[in-house]
């Protein structure tokens, strides 16, 4: 059983009330207190040491890191963030300076997006460190961007450049808050997620919950510079074009909006940000995704990064 | 350095934001997202294996006990819980069985509160089991009680039996909400906590928070019969006062009302609940903990549990 079909079995009848508006499956889940104009989301997400990070990396970017990755999942779903917890578990034979330089990325960029860090907890991890981020955020009622919302026609638009992240920039990364509060106040945006497992793999999830297929255009799919360089310098590298459609922690996002909005979103886009943005596709009333190039078109059947297949 | 140090110099600068009332150092931090009549309550808390539990215990069991810990934590803010997410961290080769017997007790200790579990999140920890469990809750508007409010004179009340938990019921206790959210509808409640760490350990979370001392009359302490018979039992086992004062895990609420209160209180609560409640002392204008009995009065130095300590 992978991570996935875990999930599936461990969700399939979860208790509800009357709060919820959207519970798991959702980059956040999202709840209605009764706040006139806005809703609530909530996020948890954790990094593991060896897995996510290696404590040779400098400790501020592992908590930049940390706090990053919840952040792209309230920017998945166009919201702003506004509190936090973070837990630290942690050997018993600890480095102090190592976990406050951790804590110090993680309240850098918490301050950068006015996040309050609201506490937290440390607890025994004997083996290595684990950070999990539990975030709330804000978004305005009826301007969640759900992945339940492609429609066939629609444009499939992704930020930044893919592939290679984990080799490059996974500490880094800018969670694209401001880009997404952005589209929801400009344009109708039918779906978005973020991308943590891979284009491939996240397109699906937004397919699966739309209940639509996808068409991509090899050419057009924006690959980073690290993953090209990584299939010039090892041969056992991935092609630039399957690690840009199937490495994980680009943290960039993909969207959706309807056919005839693509080219005035994208003009718009380009006067207010430098992040590239670049149209990759099309949904399409089928299933699965479809690559095109110039030789024809091919499903894909590749698989995104999954926790406990590899 | 031990737990608390750390904890201390982590949350010595952290960033806030309009929206906290209550950051670290509470049970649950308070934000105020607007709502006209209630604040919310968040929480996070974290079971790692051979530490809060034994893969040798019934599933269904650790999993009540992970999310009791922060039900306990909101009824020591008076509130009631709404959502939570559950984050299980395993190995990779993991019993998907026991995994989800975990989620099924989880499931059923949330439908009982009519607490929705809105996702989570499942990732590779490779040593061992870590759950940990994000709360959210509510409490009516100025009616949180926190650590900080108990004053001189003040009673000191302690719900249940304490000391021997980890022995006993530390996987089948049952949260003291429906007790908490009477105490604040129907008395002025001062100060309260959950016992996590030991009711010494505790107390001294609301001395220090309020700036006051403690005199506990030793003769009043209600003592679990698992920390009586283990006394019995065990020739290396703690004396069951000192394990009443210091062992962890009981999850019975602390509070602290007006002198003047104690008695009505205590006449009203026999008639509203089963559960014991005992006056076990009074706040007073000093430092520390006192301890009298009929040889007179000593200062108690034993700490509670400390994770990083033993």
């Amino acid at each position: 059983m992978n991570e996935f079909e875990l999930i599936e079995k461990l969700t399939r009848s979860l208790p509800a009330n009357k709060y919820v508006v959207t519970g798991s499956g959702d980059d956040c889940a999202v709840l209605d207190l009764g706040l006139p104009d806005k809703l609530l989301l909530f996020k948890t997400d954790a990094l593991v040491e060896g897995i996510h990070f290696r404590t040779s990396s400098p400790p501020e970017k592992i908590g930049h890191k940390a706090l990053a990755r919840c952040l792209s999942d309230i920017a998945a779903m166009a919201g702003t963030p506004t509190a936090a917890l973070i837990t630290i578990a942690l050997p018993k034979t600890f480095d102090a300076a190592f976990i406050e330089a951790i804590y110090s990325g993680i309240g850098a960029l918490a301050r950068k997006h006015d996040v309050a860090i609201v506490g937290g907890e440390t607890t025994t991890n004997p083996e290595r460190i684990l950070i999990s981020v539990a975030l709330l955020g804000l978004v305005p009622r009826g301007k969640a961007v759900l992945r339940s919302g492609a429609e066939a026609g629609d444009a499939i638009f992704v930020t930044g450049e893919l592939g290679g992240s984990f080799a490059s920039r996974h500490l880094e990364f800018e969670p694209r808050l401001a880009e997404a509060r952005w589209l929801i106040e400009h344009f109708p945006i039918h779906a978005m997620i973020d991308l943590s497992d891979g284009l491939a793999g996240d397109l699906r999830h937004i397919l699966k919950a739309s209940r639509v297929g996808a068409e991509l255009l090899t050419t057009s799919i924006p690959i980073s510079r690290a993953a090209k360089l990584a299939s010039k310098v090892e041969s056992s590298a991935k092609p630039p074009l399957l690690a840009a459609l199937t490495d994980g922690e680009d943290f960039e996002l993909l969207f959706t909006v309807a056919g005839k909005d693509a080219v005035p979103l994208l003009d718009a886009w380009k006067k207010e940000f430098k992040t590239p943005l670049t149209c990759i596709g099309k949904i399409t009333a089928g299933e699965g995704i479809t690559l095109r190039d110039k030789s024809g078109a091919r499903p894909l059947t590749a698989h995104g990064y999954e926790h406990f297949s590899k």
